[in-house]
C-alpha cells in the first residue's frame, strides 16, 4: 500500500525554543512526513531563519499562526498541510487547536491541550465531528517498554493491582531561572501562558497520564499538597499526592522541579498481588520485572525477543543495546500520527488524544482544589 | 585505656527468630562484647540448644526474662550482666526494659521501644534517673554513609532543605505469610503482640527516623492512608503520607509491606537549595551527591578519603571496594553501646535512644489517626 | 551564513537490512540532509518498494551502484547528489567509494574501508588529489561523552595514560544464525563478501578505533588470539588481545559475538597516573571520572553544564535526562559530513576518515597474524 | 549434636595490619569460634595491645610464633588452640604453617600459601599424612552467589563454556605508598616478604582462582604481559593475560593494582553456548543470568527463594535486601572450617585447601615465565 506522505506545518518553536526542535527531529526520524510550512516566532527574522533552516520556501513561513491557517486554506488540497504541530505556550494550544480543526487540519499539540475546562470542552465537540484527527505530545507514551508494562498489567502479569507508584523530580527550576532571563522558565512561570498549573501541569500531568495509560486504571481521588519553594515564582513549582483508583488501588504521585541535581527522573512502579513492575525514563530500554514466583527479570528494548509485546516491538528501531531515547518516543507519536493519517485505526487509537487531555485538565484543577482544601480528599472532577 | 569487656544477656531470639540472631552476630563483630546469658525462649528444649549453640554455661540460660533479672542480681557484680538485648515481640519492649533499667542493667532494645505513650513515658522517667543507658536498635543509624549524609547536611552541602522524600517497600508479605504458618508475619500482624501499627510500625518508624535523622528535621504534621491488601490481615500492611517539618520542608513518606518482589528497598533522598543527597540501604556504601554547580558525584565508603567525616569513618571496617552490609551496620550500634558503656559521651550521643523512641511513637499515633481522619493535616502530638 | 542542503544517495540499505535505514533515520535526525538516490537492492521489487518509502521520484531509483553513478552523472550539478552513502556488504566498499569520488561525490562509507591493504591504498591516493570528502562511519564516534573522553584525557584530567581496556561483547552469534537463514549474519560470516576478519573486522575495530580515538594514542603491537566458537562459521566470532601503546601504555581489546546475551556492550576504560575515566555504550549520556584525590564523578549529557567541553556539547540535542542514543550518534556524524561539505574544516577534521580505515585494516591483518603466529607480539604494520 | 568450640589461635595481625583484623572479625561473625592465643606483633607493646583488645589472657600473648606454638604445646590438649589462623607477610607462610601441621594444628592460611614450589610440596607432603586440616583464605570463594554460579554452571545453565572472562582492577597502589610508608603497601612490595609477584601473586591469583572454582575447568596455558608503572616499585603492579582451559574455552584475566580510582572491582563472566553468567564482587548479593531464550534475571542473595542451591543458602544469613558482605564472605569460610573440625566432610571439601595453592603457584610462575618468554602460549607447570 503506498501511503502518501504528511504534509507538516508548525506553531512556535523558533530560535530558543526546546520542544519545536523536539518536534522537528522527531518528525524526520519518523518518516514519511515533510515539514512544509511553519509560523516559528513572533520575531520576524528568527521566523525566516528558523524557516530556512528547515529547507522551508519563504512564501510558506508566515507571521502568525492565522496567517498560517489562511494562506495554507488557499493552497491547492494536495499540496497545503494536512498536520499541524502546535508547539507554543500553553495558553495558544485550545485557539489554534480549535482554528485548525474547524479548517480540517489534523492537529498534533503539545500539552496542556487547553487552559480551562470550557477550552477542552469546546476542542471535545470539535472533534466529535469527525472532521480531522487530533493528538496530544504526551512523549512518555512513545516509549516501547512503556507499552510493554502497560501489556504485562492487561495480561496479568503483576495480577490485581494494589499499589502505584509514579514521580517525576526535576531540579532545574532550584534556582531562579526566569529571574535570570530564562526564557523556558519565564513563560513557564506566568499564569496567563502557562495557566494556573506550574509543575503541576507542566510535569504532573505527565506522571499522571503515565499512571493511567500502563496501569489502564482511572485515579478517582486526591490528596495533593503543592509548593513554591522560589521566591518570586507565581506557581507552584513541587507537588506530591496521595491518591487511590476507581478500582481500589492506591499510590503516591511526585512532582518537582526544585529536586535538585535531579534530571528528568520520572519513573513508575506498579505492584499487584503476583508481581511488580518498575520503568524509568533515564534508562528507557529496561524494564524490570518481579514476580514473587521467579527472579527478578530485566526485559530490554529489542527487536528479536519472543516475549515482546507487538505494541512495544513496532516501537522499536534497532537491536538491543542500541540505546534509543526521547527522540524517538516522540518520534513513535508522529509515525503512529501519520499511519493514522493513512488510516490506520490502530495507530489511530494508540495516539493520546482529547481524552487524555481532559484527564490532565481535571487533575490539575483537583489538584489545586485539593492543595487549598482542609479535606483529606477531592474527587477528580467529571467532564464531558 | 583498657576497657571492659561488655558482658551481655539476650532476652528472646530462640531458633527461628531473624532478629535474635542479626544481634548475636552483630555483637561478636562489634568486639568486645561476650554474650553470658540468655532466656531465648519459652520452650524450654529451644532456649538450651540456642544457649549451647551460643557456648553459654546451662545455668545461665534462663526460663523467662524475669527468672533472668532474677539469676543474674544474684551474681557478683563483676560478673553479671551489664547490658540486656530485647529482641522478643514488641509487647515486651516495654516491661522488660524498665525492669533491666530499675536492676541497672543497661538496655539495647529492638524497636518499637513501646506499645503505648503511657509504656513509653514511663520508660523515659526511669532514664531520666541516669542509673543504666538506653539504645534503641534503629539499625540503619548504623551505616557509615548515613552518617555521611547526614553530616553533609549539617554542613551545608545541599543549602536549605526543601523536599526529603524516604521510602521502605517491601514485598514479602505480599501473600498471606502468617496464614502459612510463618512465625515472623504471624506475631506482626498480631496486634497484642504487634502493637495497633503493621507496617506503619514496624517499617514506617525505620523510615520516618531515617528522614529525621539525616536531616536533623523534626516532622510536624503528617496527612496519612493505611491499607490492608491482603484479605484476613488485622493490621495495616502499607502506608503513604504526605508531610511538613517545622522548618517548612515538605514531603513524602512511602512503606509497605505488599510492594511485590522488592526486598528491603530503604531509601532516601533530600533535596535544598544548593544540591541533593540519595542513599539506598541496599547499595549502603554509596552515597549520591548532586551538587547544582559540579557534576554528580558517588562517595564511597572506605577508611582512606579525605572527604567522609569522622562519625562515618569510625563506622567503616574495610577498604573501599570491600562491600559492608546490614550486620555492619548493627554491629556498630553495639560498638558504640560497648564505648558508651566504656564512658564515651560521644558513643552515647550516637546511639538511637529513648526520644527515638518518643518520636516513633507519636509517628505512628498521628499515621493511625490521620488515616482516620477526614482533616487533611493531622500533627504529631507533643511527648514528654 | 545560509548552508545548501545535502543531496544524499545510498547504494545498499533495501528491505531487510540494519544499518542502511540507520543511515535514513539518521540523516533526517541531523537536518539539512535530502536523501534523493538510491540503489537499495538488486531485487528490482525491493529497490523500487524503498525508494517510495523514501519519498524518491522513480527516475533517481537505479538498478545498480554503476546505474546511479551514470544516471547521477547526467543530471544538473545542481541537481544531482553529492553525498552518497555506502551500506552494502563489505566487498562493495572500496569499488563504490573510488568509483564516486573520481566523480567528486563524497563519500560516507561504512565500515571497513575496504577488503584490502591494496584496496585501501588506492582509496588513500584518491583522497590526496582533494576532490572530494570521505567519512568512514564509526558511528560511536559520534557520542558526546567519547569525545567529552577525549577531551579530558587530553586535558591531563587523568594524568599520564598507564592502562586502557577496550571491551565489545555481544551475543547475537552465539547460535548458527546464517544456518538459519538469518542475512546480516549470512553475509558477515562470507568471506568473500565480509573480507577475511569476522568478529575482528565487525566490531573488533570499533573497538580498536575508540580505544585509539579516546586515549590520543596509538596501538604499537599486539598480541591476539582469535577463535570460532560455532560449528560451520568459516571466520572468527570472538578475540581478545593484549597490546601495548607506542607511547608506553598497555591494555587489553576484547570482542566476541558468542557472549551470551550481552547485546551491544562496547566498553572503555582508561587509567592514568592520577585518575580514570570509564565510557559504556549502553548508557552513552554517563561518563564516569574517578580522579585520585576525588569521589567518583558522573558527569552526565546535558546541554547547560559549565564542565562538558565544546566538542561534546555540540553533539547534544537535549537537555539532560532525557537520553539519546545510538541513531543520534549516527547522526552526529552526518550533521558533521553537511557542515564538512558546507566547508566547516572543524566538522571535516571530527569526521573517522581514511587514516581511521588505514589503521582498522592494519589492526585487522595483524591480529589474524598474530593468531597464527607463535611470537608473542606482533607489530602493527605500517601503511601509506 | 554438640559441636565442641574451636580454640583459635593468630600469628600475625597486630596493629595497624588489614587481614588480621578482618580474621578475627570473621571467625566472630561465623560463631563458634574462641579467640584465645596470639603472637600479633614482633613489637611487644603492640602485642600486648591487641591481645588485650581481643580479651586475651596475657599468658596467651606470645612474642613469636616459634614462642606461640610451644607454649600451646604445653598446655592441656582441651585446651590449646586448634586451629591457627596465620595472617602474616608471605615468606612466613609455609613455614608456620608446616610446623602447625607437625603439631598437628589445624590451619588456615592467608594466600599465597607458600613463595616456592619446594615449599608447597613439602605442605603437600605433610597435609597427605592427614594428621591436621588446612585451608587457605581464599575469600572471595566464601560468596554464596559465588556457589550458585558455579552451581549453575555445573547444572548446565549456561550449556558448554565457551568464554571465561575475569578481572581484578584495583587503584590503591597507583601512587607510590610503600615510599610514602605505607605498611601495607611495603610488605608486598618487598620480593622478600611478598615472593616474585607482585600484583599478580597479591589479587592475580584470586581472580585465577576464582575463575578455576566457578567454572569448574583448569587453565591450561597462558600468554601473559606484567608491567610496573610506578617508579621505584620492585616488583609488577599490573598484569593481563589470554589462556584457553583444558576443555577448550578461552579467556583473559586482568589484574591490576594502578587502575586508578578502582575500588576492589573482582568480577567474573562465563558465556556457554546457551547463556551468561556475570558476578560482582562489589555487589555481591546480585548474579546476572542471561539465557538465550528468556529475558535478563537477576538473582538476588536472600534466605527464602527456590531458585537458589542448597550450597549458595547456608551461605547466606539475612533475608534478600539486607545486604551482606566481605566479612561475612570471610566468616563463611571460618564457619566451614568450625564444621570441617567438627567432623562435616561436606564443610571440609568447600574450604580451598592446598591443591587451590597448589594451582595458584603453578600460576604465578607461569605467568612470570610467560612474561619474559617471546613464545606466545606458557603451559601451567604440573606440580605433585
Amino acid at each position: 500500500m503506498a501511503v502518501s506522505r504528511v504534509r507538516l506545518g508548525m506553531i512556535g518553536g523558533g530560535a530558543g525554543a526546546f520542544i519545536g526542535k523536539v518536534h522537528r527531529q522527531a518528525a524526520a526520524l519518523a518518516g514519511g512526513i515533510d515539514l512544509v510550512a511553519g509560523a516559528f516566532s513572533r520575531d520576524p527574522a528568527s521566523n525566516a531563519e528558523t524557516g530556512r533552516d528547515c529547507g522551508l520556501s519563504a512564501q510558506r513561513v508566515y507571521a502568525s499562526w492565522q496567517a498560517l491557517l489562511d494562506g495554507e486554506g488557499r493552497l491547492d488540497p494536495a499540496e497545503r498541510i494536512n498536520l499541524l504541530a502546535i508547539v507554543t505556550p500553553n495558553h495558544l494550544h485550545a485557539p489554534i487547536s480549535g482554528a485548525a480543526l474547524r479548517a480540517g487540519i489534523h492537529v498534533f499539540c503539545e500539552k496542556p491541550a487547553a487552559l480551562s475546562s470550557a477550552e477542552i470542552t469546546e476542542l471535545a465537540h470539535l472533534l466529535a465531528q469527525g472532521k480531522a484527527l487530533y493528538g496530544l505530545a504526551h512523549t512518555y507514551q512513545g516509549y516501547p517498554m512503556v507499552w510493554q508494562a502497560r501489556h504485562m498489567v492487561q495480561a496479568g502479569a503483576i495480577g490485581r493491582l494494589r499499589k502505584l507508584h509514579v514521580e517525576y523530580p526535576q531540579g532545574w527550576l532550584s534556582d531562579d531561572l526566569a529571574g535570570q532571563g530564562n526564557r523556558q522558565a519565564a513563560w513557564r512561570g506566568d499564569p496567563q501562558l502557562a495557566g494556573q498549573g506550574g509543575c503541576i501541569g507542566d510535569i504532573g500531568t505527565h506522571a499522571f497520564s503515565l499512571a493511567e495509560f500502563v496501569s489502564g486504571q482511572r485515579i478517582e481521588r486526591i490528596c495533593a499538597h503543592l509548593a513554591t519553594h522560589v521566591p518570586g515564582r507565581a506557581l507552584d513549582d513541587d507537588c506530591a499526592m496521595l491518591f487511590t483508583t476507581e478500582q481500589g488501588a492506591s499510590g503516591v504521585l511526585l512532582a518537582s522541579q526544585v529536586c535538585a541535581g535531579e534530571e528528568n527522573a520520572l519513573k513508575i512502579r506498579l505492584y499487584g498481588d503476583k508481581g511488580g513492575l518498575e520503568w524509568r525514563q533515564e534508562e528507557p530500554n529496561s524494564l524490570i520485572h518481579r514476580a514473587l514466583d521467579q527472579p527478578m527479570r530485566v526485559l530490554r528494548a529489542g527487536a528479536n525477543h519472543g516475549w515482546l509485546c507487538d505494541e512495544a516491538l513496532r516501537r522499536i528501531r534497532l537491536p538491543a543495546g542500541h540505546p534509543e531515547g526521547y527522540l524517538e518516543a516522540m518520534a513513535n507519536l508522529y509515525a503512529d500520527f501519520a499511519l493514522a493519517i493513512g488510516g490506520s485505526r490502530r495507530a489511530a487509537a494508540a495516539l493520546p488524544g482529547i481524552e487524555t487531555g481532559v484527564r490532565g485538565m481535571a487533575f490539575i484543577e483537583a489538584a489545586l482544589a485539593s492543595h487549598t482544601s482542609e479535606a483529606k480528599w477531592t474527587p477528580l472532577g467529571a467532564y464531558p
